[in-house]
């Protein structure tokens, strides 16, 4: 009868949850930096508002909530007959569970068009929810972490979005590349090759390189009708490194220079100031999203193998689709979670995590726990994060008691004197109330 | 066609995120001083976890989440022909929205016992969800702000809480009374008006004395089948303002003078510090929750007409509802929303927000435009939040953006030099890299 989570969802104990934080945090502090204001949306939207945004696997992935009270009463009935869940559910309910934090962030847009000073810098920090088969490392609840601009062209967005990552990855102690590309010039590869109907399929298939490897690549793109002549295009394309290179094979079309040249502006803002980390071009990079139609940017880690950390890029139409036209917005994405794990397995997390207890307070007797409370009530006064046991116990008790909350430092109360302990280096040493506010102060 | 949110939802500004931001910020930091570690439990919870534990109202206020695939299939056939939508829900649904954060933290304490060295301290911060009829000042999600410890009957944590109470609040520069009672000395009462059996009704109507009046208590305990005399007693006890007089009248019931002793022994540790507000015994307050069985605390305003702004108390069989017995807990909630709404009436919130613009750059042509990005890279290196409007532009709609965005500086790039405008004072000066950077970083 032991109470149970859902699954795919977790609970976050305390040093995970500081953890998250000192990621949040240092990620938010330089948000702030660069001038982005937060913003909250509901967790539930309308599921007019969500629905046929993410394709139809989105849809099924949507976290659909019952309506309220005696919802049977307006339920399609012939669905019902039917037991067509699929038919049925729209009647049944209203409301889902935000799935990502873009399609609100545009309807938030449209719906505050005329109280929002444009260019519109936002940022996000909420949790999504997806019903996607939980399995390790996977969850049906977890955090997004964006920040946009919206309502400018202006290309030093996409470097200022840049230098964001690069100085986040630096405050993280990460060693990473952020890989730039331009749907551009993918738009402009297909024309070359002759292939623009095909460029979102091209895209997609290119995407998964990192995965599967060239030669699965050139498979993938012959199975989706494309002539063998124009796979070798793409495929010798694929391999250009520079931008210069790349502008004698994409001459002939508009849409591929115009690309490059958009590469260069960004690169012409970059260069004003040297970056910490390795900023690449790379043609292969296409990132899945459709809705990307300028600059897109990736991050990956140098030292840990795992997926993408961040992505992002331009997008021309986001608002449309709520009857808002001509917004172009960039924008960047943090993988909290992956990045969570990456910190882990390079043991980068600060060993003074914000938040964590600096002294516990002991007392074997009665008389001493009063005053132990006043010393914990001068100690607090002065700012230093304390606790006491809550009353007089046996020694070796509060003691372990101490080591299962980490805290460095205890204070053993005993005939109204004070011994600080030392429980990292072990050391001990009778102080008083002003020698011990003083070292425990830092 | 313009989108909309759910009704009894909200979108927060960005000015509204980071005036609350400041409540839970000042919040948080005295829950971290006072040795309160954060937890976090996820959105969805088992319908099992959450039915039955607030009552058949909030039974119905739960949102429930509708099974994913094709729920129909394992539908209550039967209650599927009656159109039974009670019946039919749990064959739907198994997931609920977090409807509070104390089933939540009962169930992750019995989950999580074997790791949790207690006595365990935890405070969380996080949305909540019902399905309430959306009214002004009333909305289908919020926050809860709490704060709870668990595993110890010292009565050192009810004072201690008394002090988080008093800080926060003058750290928020709200004058505040925070009221105290028992609920051992309520059943003293009882117990002494001989009508023990009736206990949970007295204190459900004593609860209602703000909002109806002592005739109109009176009325209703009279009601509820309580003898005119057993009226009187409890009417007369109302009236007693300190607790030597209560002492008394209990003095035939163990269980009030028990009452009386726990408050004198919480008076104990607080006699050792003063506090800002006024701490107040005040025996007419009941406190709705059935599961608090000792002390029990509330704060309201001085200053604002408006509900209580914080409560708590003392449960004993909090966990016992998922099996484990006999761990006693106390803990205090903060209400966020109020509070806001009291800060804001009282225009309490500091001007200068964390989180707000210092600066905007801004620059007329293409050359100064670069110009000012390098200057902008360098107060970012010097840790100013600022920003640069992304293009050149002309300069009264720069200004006017500036004024948007509640900008206090402004520097104006024109020919390489820097010309700072006070937006606040209305004054301007031509100042160079290094003053500059001085005087912004405050």
């Amino acid at each position: 009868m032991k109470p149970t989570i859902p699954k795919g969802t977790r609970d976050f104990t305390p040093i995970q949850v500081l953890k998250r934080n000192y990621i949040f945090d240092t990620i938010k502090k330089v948000f702030i930096k660069y001038g982005y204001m937060p913003i909250e949306t509901p967790t539930m939207e309308n599921l007019s508002t969500l629905t046929g945004k993410y394709g139809e696997e989105g849809d099924r992935l949507l976290f659909k909530v019952l309506n309220s009270g005696d919802y049977l009463k307006k339920a399609n009935k012939e669905a019902l007959g039917d037991l067509n869940s699929n038919k049925l559910t729209s009647s049944i309910s209203k409301k889902g569970m935000r799935y990502d934090l873009t399609v609100p962030f545009a309807r938030y847009v449209v719906m505050h068009q005329n109280e929002i000073s444009f260019p519109f810098k936002r940022y996000q920090i909420q949790p999504v929810w997806r019903a996607d088969r939980p399995q390790k490392g996977r969850y049906q609840e977890f955090y997004q972490c964006d920040a946009d601009i919206v309502g400018s062209k202006s290309l030093m967005s996409e470097a200022e979005l840049i230098q964001i990552y690069d100085e986040v990855f630096s405050n993280l102690g990460l060693n990473v590349t952020i890989k730039v590309n331009n749907r551009k010039i993918l738009e402009g590869m297909a024309e070359i090759a002759g292939i623009s109907e095909k460029m979102v399929a091209m895209t997609t298939i290119i995407d998964k390189l990192d995965k599967i490897g060239i030669e699965k690549v050139k498979e993938e793109l012959l199975k989706c009708g494309i002539s063998e002549k124009s796979v070798q295009i793409i495929i010798e394309s694929l391999q250009i490194k520079t931008l210069t290179a790349l502008g004698e094979v994409l001459k002939d079309s508009e849409r591929g220079m115009k690309g490059i040249e958009e590469l260069n502006l960004v690169h012409e803002y970059l260069d004003l100031k040297s970056t910490t980390n390795k900023v690449e071009f790379d043609i292969t990079l296409a990132r899945g999203l459709n809705y990307y139609t300028g600059c897109i940017l990736e991050v990956v880690s140098n030292d840990v193998e795992m997926g993408s950390i961040g992505g992002g890029g331009r997008y021309d139409n986001l608002t449309e689709i709520f009857g808002l036209k001509d917004v172009s917005g960039v924008g960047i994405s943090f993988g909290a979670a992956r990045i969570f794990d990456v910190m882990t397995e390079l043991d980068n997390f600060p060993k003074d995590l914000e938040g964590l207890l600096t002294v516990l307070l002991i007392s074997e007797s009665k008389v001493d726990h009063l005053e132990a409370f006043k010393l914990l009530n001068q100690l607090r006064a002065a700012n230093i994060s304390c606790d006491l046991y809550p009353e007089p116990a046996k020694y070796k008790r509060m003691i372990k008691y101490a080591i299962n909350r980490n805290v460095p430092f205890v204070i053993n109360i005993e005939n109204g004197e004070y011994t600080l302990k030392d429980m990292v280096n072990s050391g001990q040493e009778k102080l008083n109330m002003e020698t011990l506010i003083q070292k425990l102060s830092k």
